[in-house]
């Protein structure tokens, strides 16, 4: 859900809080070391001049049948969420009617975006303009049971803002595929299929794909306890975060130079 | 309908066009006499930057169920459409946020436009400002029969633009009370009440009341005929005219004076 579409779902959310969590997500992407010469950051509030136009050549072509079928919205949805699938499309064309070229667009985003280039991809011809192709990245699994990450249950997820002593809490009560008692776990072993710790050193903190297998191994065996791996897996969130803690701090020097002129 | 809303209804219409429109109006505005001390003129394409936050506001106070009932919208309505009455409602907060505090709003439109401000009379409280009151602008009839006028039929409109040889020719084609022949008409009498002429001396080309029931009555006796009031007015429409076009040109030099900065 990008910070927009949240703005139009909660009626509690200001213009000014959406804008405050595009500035953060802002830095964090300027932390992650994306070069300045090759990246545009934009936001709709902030930026709407360059995007309107295009939005409302979109929204003329995508009927409220379209988006309730794609969406599931109803009747009883505002009128802002229902047109924000045509600001949602503007990406994938601002670089072509900025530059008067035909550019194409890659999209890289989560699954949960899909629906909104599906859309997109249907007009882009009446438009003039390639369909833009996406690449899904995957998702990220929360510390909960299941693996659901939500905002509204911080202690699932780990934020890029987060103090040391908040990542080893987290991890801490992390939900794994550790037996109840150390005993059966040495027994029977655990399963790393269910371990959100599994997870977040397939997915981010051990690229060695020798040592993820030593790490399955061992864990289906009974050799490693859970308290190790959520102990190394702390070490390695917290020295991660500490640096980029220190780029984010340094971005907000330069986060203006990022966005759209 | 104003422009923008001509621009989402009709999908031959370009961003471009619409524009055009709302630039030629502001010339008509200007040239009628506004003080550009106490006026200023926005388009929604040109100034959505000051407008778009403020449309955010209303759309997600506003459902879906609500404009179908009030426009009698569609599911085939486009996105653009439904999201519509959100950006027609900004007038009325515009000057209210611009300065800070809470300013009553008085607009003045033809009755068509009313269901847009009854929309927005009800979230107004929800944002925190004033509801807009109205003032109803009366219909000009056109020239057919029926007094419907229609940019689609130009020989039943007027337009500001108009050389003195269209206005002649549109006044001499109207649709009037009179009778099908002279002797008839003499013996009989016109009918004012429905007469095209007669509406246009009543609604703008004649402020003395005393004349007009002079030609009302000149009309019912059948002493006046059709082709002496259309001369009349033709001559007052085309002196007007000529003034009101020199104006219109003299607009172009400071038509940008009076747009939002």
């Amino acid at each position: 859900m990008t910070d927009d579409e949240k703005f139009l779902v909660h009626p509690e959310l200001t213009v000014e809080k959406t804008v405050g969590f595009m500035y953060d997500n802002a830095l964090d992407v300027i932390a992650i070391g994306f070069n300045p010469e090759k990246t545009v950051i934009f936001s709709d509030f902030k930026n709407i001049e360059a995007q309107y136009e295009i939005a409302m050549r979109v929204a003329k072509r995508v009927t409220f049948s379209t988006v309730k079928a794609v969406f599931g919205l109803e009747d009883s949805s505002n009128i802002g969420i229902i047109f924000f699938p045509a600001i949602q499309a503007v990406p994938c064309f601002l670089e072509s009617v900025q530059t008067g070229k035909n550019v194409p667009c890659l999209i890289p985003a989560a699954i949960d975006q899909d629906p909104y280039w599906r859309v997109t991809r249907d007009i882009a011809p009446k438009l003039g303009y390639y369909k833009p192709a996406q690449i899904h990245c995957r998702f990220l699994p929360g510390l909960g049971k299941g693996g659901k990450m939500s905002a509204s249950l911080p202690e699932t997820s780990i934020f890029t803002t987060d103090s040391p002593e908040a990542v080893e809490r987290k991890i801490s009560n992390a939900f794994t595929g550790g037996k109840p008692t150390e005993k059966e776990h040495r027994k029977t072993g655990g399963d790393p299929a269910i371990c959100t710790i599994y997870y977040y050193f397939n997915y981010l903190f051990e690229e060695n794909n020798d040592k993820m297998r030593e790490l399955e191994r061992g864990c289906r065996s009974g050799e490693n306890i859970c308290g190790e791996c959520k102990r190394v897996l702390a070490e390695r969130v917290k020295k991660f975060l500490k640096e980029h803690q220190r780029k984010r701090e340094k971005a907000r020097d330069v986060v203006e130079d990022f966005f759209l002129k």
